[in-house]
């Protein structure tokens, strides 16, 4: 009896530390113990009504069979006059693509993109699954590592320094997960530029953009037709569970997306799609406008009241809803400073170490999906913590 | 201004010549035209008002977050209780992977076993997608031609010739699509212990063995614990839109499953977990079996009514709702005949190429997923089309 195959990619394929603090959490819950949650990358806010009223309504006229590959056309349609309205920029329908999530846009993006071997440049720290979905295609993952000097993004002049022959993509997120920090227009123009001047195409992951604070930052397709933007309707639109996001595909490349698109997935959720019609109507975005604030609030309140318990925070967040904090004050090892505020604070946060090889270890992620309420609380058991006798 | 890269993977993924057929056919309907579909792999019954009626429940409750990753433990353990109840195998939920279609659950599985160039083996004619999501992740397809006389299906003796160095797993599917047939459970079970005993895998497609016709077909997880099989609600449970499948996974992979499924895909939707609890209760189930008769009722009329047409059917189809039928006594070339039928006959046909390179332009794929009085238009129409004046 021969051992089972093991693939050798799963030796890269690395677990999230905070699934594993999360799973504690719920076990502590279950024995009674309160407990703060920071750690969820997930909006505490429900769907909007009028999205769960158009689902609603697809679930009763029963459209519940197959839509096209790309998704359905009116959504598409939708989405199209959502960049029109919200960022002036013009994408025409047939460049937007309805995606299982997120993630089925970047598995589009980067399959259609990436041979393997293919080298692809990230910063670090960054959305642990980006480096995931290179291995998993057989890419390469080179990472450049990037601090507060930097936002914690990479740049144009980073770029050129570690573009290499095998270079083939670039991703980069604005704004960042963990890092809340946006890459500025003039610097996303230089990179596309750069980028495209190599023969490369860069992925810009938008999800969080609809949640900038500050300024209102302009899409990264507004600076250029030939790069891959994925986006979704889990943050900003509070749809996480329905599993629905969308890739705009530079054109020379919809053919081949459409025809990956049919193999891996079939098609998106179709209730999904439907109910998503309804994302883009006035009365949700006024409401998800209203949401945004409260999240600015709370961002304006943790930012405070954790530095003055002694975190450094080198970037204030201009956009998602986590904060990245420096820790190092308090510990060289994140993971296990992250075990002992659940443990003995009751608070979860996530370690740095789930984003990167990068400093990891010195910071933790804040997340700050949960009400203000709820974020005092945890200041207070974490300033608590931090006061205990030695 | 380089070229932008494009991934050579793509040059092996090859688009469905059916869904140009579909195109073309939707062109003609808005024109007017009547078409009558047997090209098409959906059942055309709606979903079950049962699972309808769990998912109004869900987004009343606002069941819109996202599940663990590998799926809402109530459903894992429905499914477990499906396995013992309807083929008393002993499946522990633990097993049981919830996934995004059945799509979702093939990637897993080839996920965690194939390294770059490793080979899988699989019958063609067969599937499509499942030569494509092997390429995609940079493994090597050798298919095997299968015939009439095996079935169409692969057995153990095939194996045992075509097993090289580097394979390292099989894909089969029990019943097939295209052609409905069965592999039977001594054959399954020799194919198992050969697979195991070379150190490989078997990946089972049973996502049409609910929908098996005469014989009450084991399914193969009675055979062995050490292959993964992938099922579906989208086929017997009339599901395609929710998009959600599942995977009972071999012990020793478990781990890595769950951490590529994080990875991959965050979690499969929420809604559709919470309205497929409701597939299995006893009065769902009841009426899935009143319709899986009436497609044996199709299949009957269809293989006759065919054969008299002069279509030879070497396999009469045990299970789905597909006939492969051997058209070459009308044509050499099935996309051209499948062309004719559809603009001279205004029928909707699928032909034998798209499940592979063996034999296919000798064959057509009819659906029995319309209602028998269409298929009895669809059936006079190819009759009156064959005699035809020259």
């Amino acid at each position: 009896m021969g051992q089972p195959p093991l693939a050798s990619r799963m030796a890269q394929i690395a677990p999230f530390h905070v699934m594993a603090l999360l799973g504690r959490a719920r076990e502590l819950e279950a024995e009674g113990r309160s407990i703060v949650h920071m750690e969820i990358g997930e909006p505490d806010f429900p769907t909007p009504p009028a999205v769960v009223a158009a689902a609603r309504e697809a679930l009763a006229s029963g459209q519940t069979h197959y839509t096209p590959a790309l998704g359905l056309p009116a959504l598409r349609e939708a989405i199209a006059e959502h960049y029109q309205r919200r960022y002036g920029v013009d994408v025409p329908a047939r460049r937007i693509v309805i995606t299982s999530g997120a993630s089925g846009a970047l598995l589009l993006a980067l399959g259609v993109v990436l041979d393997r071997d293919s080298e692809v440049l990230m910063a670090d720290p960054g959305y642990p699954c980006n480096r995931h979905f290179v291995r998993f295609i057989e890419g390469k993952v080179r990472t450049i590592p990037t601090g507060p000097q930097e936002g914690f993004q990479i740049n144009a002049a980073l770029l050129e320094q570690h573009w290499r022959e095998p270079t083939r993509a670039v991703m980069v997120a604005s704004p960042s997960n963990p890092t809340g920090t946006v890459i500025p227009a003039a610097e996303m123009a230089a990179m596309a530029s750069l980028v495209e001047r190599r023969g490369g195409v860069m992925v810009v992951d938008e999800i969080y953009h609809e949640l900038t604070y500050a300024q209102d930052s302009p899409s990264a397709l507004s600076v250029s037709e030939r790069l891959f933007v994925t986006n979704s309707f889990s943050k900003y639109f509070c749809m996480t569970g329905w599993r629905l996001g969308w890739l705009v595909v530079p054109e020379p490349y919809l053919e081949m997306v459409e025809r990956l698109a049919q193999n891996l997935f079939i098609a998106p959720p179709t209730l999904s799609q439907h109910a998503a019609l309804a994302a883009f109507l006035p009365e949700t975005i006024a409401l998800l406008e209203q949401q945004k604030q409260i999240l600015a609030e709370r961002r304006d309140y943790l930012v405070g009241a954790l530095r003055e318990l002694g975190f450094v925070i080198p970037c204030e967040p201009d956009g998602a809803f986590y904060l990245y904090a420096d820790c190092s004050a308090f510990s060289e090892d994140s993971m296990q400073l992250a075990q002992q505020l659940l443990e003995e604070a009751g608070v979860a946060v996530t370690p740095g170490i789930d984003f990167g090889d990068n400093q990891g270890q010195h910071y933790l992620r804040f997340s700050f999906t949960t009400e203000l309420s709820q974020l005092r609380e945890g200041v207070a058991r974490i300033g608590n913590w931090l006061q205990r006798p030695a």
